[in-house]
């Protein structure tokens, strides 16, 4: 460690968690990290209208072991994960995967995972940015059910992009093409256990290696990086142009403990008619009843190109005065339009209704439009 | 916003939040933030040397509305409160802090906020880097009781240092003085609503202003660099070197939810004997019984100036293999001493074991030494 200050590594305290890939994502050029659950996530290694051409053309591998997984087991395990989430998982199969919402007794947003279920009572939660193994332990604190509640060694990496297919079979046989979307096998490679899911970040063909042992994460990069070679794979951030196309949500930005599902476009996850009781359950019904007040609505912003991603939220205006915020922005090289969601009051979410941004370059007109931008019916992600 | 691509701005989208302060900080020349509890947390304006005499000998200024609110209240705040904490609230007075932990139903420490009792049934826990709201709003779902949980619009600074008094003074009038050391009050500053603690996170004479209405953070900002002015106060990070001087923990670093208060020296917040009963408490008791397997200790680590923070966890060896890591280094300016603590095995606790550092730069030897390493008895703080 040098005696001079460096500014630049003034965030990188012990306090920081440092994924099983930090060294492979250093060594690979890595310029720019930001912090997810606790935890460094590598953001850009490039222009990001390049690392997005790269994903659409070829295929980019990346770095999410700041999905912190939460493993639920034991005899309880199956009811304790019913009780967190409104979604009805007496219809998840083993070996399935489950895009979930978790809330608060207020119907608030706690989390968007990824559920996976690898047992009768056995499942992991792949988490956006907030400490769900907190609430999880919180509620069982009381529950008087026989569960286990830990976070496992598991850091999952994505593979995503047109010749992901390609990878994924150099890397583990034909097989892993029989996965469909949203299932999962359990495998090794090469000794290396993992376990391999259909699912990602981009509404592009992907898959998302889960790897089950964080001393094996730099064997593990540098093995997908060779069978990705003749694919032209590279390293890349997360990308935030591609995953607003599909209208996928940023938890933290797009939706917070603020926000009820009904008012993101999440209601489809709400199983109101489930049997088994969960955290929110009646106040999910009140507003499902009532309606919800607001929209998170999908918008095209009017003119020449603003910026490839959003810095803060921007204020939304109708009438001349501020009615809601945008909360994601970015500017779409193939639909060559900017793009984004703005949270407004329900009356203003129809398709076509005219609103403004205030962005910092001024005021700027902008339409609500259909979200998602691109393959409304996941052709793509599921062909 | 430029249309070319700015890496040092990766990290600043809108899903980490900003304080009240922010626009200050910036303006006055903050050139490096951290994320803390999903929020930019300003760690440097300067060397961290000069900032740390500036604490010495003058005053200084910090965000740290990082340090998120959780409130309690309701008919059954207290008795939820209670629940949450292995420290006895009963003997909190109104107006009065505490330094508390919560831990898991495992005795793994979840937090160690600074409680403060506004009301018979309404506490504040200001938050070290962990989703405490969600912890507790799981452990109220099942808990049956009437009670409100939630995050209030309240962020506080900190103005630290030898001259902190004097500014306190000439902001509140002299009535601020008579503040006994942990205790608060409720007031107003040219009518914006604060809370002003006797409470911070050096070792040296402070105090905490939780501004309470976060329209006004600017104008906060800059009446108290108004009244710091003829003490010469001046914006800095939280001083690493400090509060490692004073033996103060940074969770997420040298704790987490891995470890149990015994562990890490703070037995002293567990009240065994506490007649409510309280998530962890079965727990603590037979960790208790059993005596902490390993232990927190200070060391000195011998040789040259290694540097001021520690990137991430260093090995520590004892008879040619690795027993523990290290947690914090940094150099004491006054001391002239590499120091920092170190989780061994109980058995290598004793003051005076020798033990070895594996640094990037090589092995060091060290010794085991008195934490804190300045003010044991906390006499600067309270005087």
């Amino acid at each position: 460690m040098p005696d001079t200050f460096d500014m630049n590594l003034v965030q990188r305290g012990a306090r920081l968690r440092r994924s099983p890939y930090f060294d492979a994502t250093r060594r690979h050029g890595c310029r720019a990290y930001t912090v997810y659950n606790h935890m460094f996530l590598p953001s850009a290694y490039d222009d990001p209208v390049k690392e997005y051409w790269h994903l659409l053309e070829h295929v980019a591998v990346w770095d999410v072991s700041v999905e912190r997984q939460v493993e639920i087991s034991g005899r309880d395990g199956f009811a304790l994960t019913q009780f967190l989430t409104p979604r009805d998982l007496s219809k998840c199969k083993l070996g399935q995967g489950k895009y979930v919402v978790i809330v608060d007794q207020d119907g608030g947003i706690v989390n968007d995972p990824v559920l996976v279920r690898l047992g009768k009572n056995r499942f992991w939660l792949a988490l956006a940015d907030s400490d769900v193994l907190l609430f999880a332990k919180g509620v069982a604190a009381f529950a008087d059910l026989d569960v286990e509640i830990r976070e496992p060694d598991v850091s999952p990496m994505q593979i995503q992009g047109s010749k992901a297919k390609q990878v994924m079979k150099a890397l583990f046989g034909p097989k892993v093409l029989d996965l469909g979307y949203y299932f999962f096998m359990e495998t090794k490679l090469d000794g290396i256990p993992v376990v391999v899911t259909r699912t990602g970040w981009t509404g592009e063909l992907g898959y998302e290696i889960y790897l089950c042992d964080g001393s094996k994460g730099d064997e593990l990069w540098e093995k997908v990086m060779d069978a990705g070679r003749p694919y032209n794979i590279r390293p890349t951030g997360p990308s935030d142009i591609r995953r607003i196309e599909a209208g996928i949500l940023n938890y933290g930005a797009d939706m917070t403990l603020e926000n009820n599902p009904f008012e993101v476009g999440l209601g489809w996850l709400v199983d109101l008619d489930k049997k088994a009781d969960y955290v929110g359950k009646k106040a999910l019904r009140r507003i499902k009843k009532e309606g919800a007040k607001r929209k998170l609505v999908g918008v095209e912003i009017h003119g020449p190109r603003i910026g490839y991603w959003l810095p803060e939220y921007w204020p939304v205006h109708h009438g001349g005065k501020q009615v809601g915020k945008l909360t994601a922005l970015t500017y779409s090289p193939r639909l060559e339009k900017n793009i984004g969601y703005a949270m407004v009051p329900a009356r203003l979410s129809k398709l076509g209704t005219r609103i403004s941004v205030i962005t910092p370059g001024g005021e700027r007109q902008a339409t609500v439009v259909r979200r998602p931008f691109v393959d409304p019916s996941k052709e793509t992600p599921k062909s």
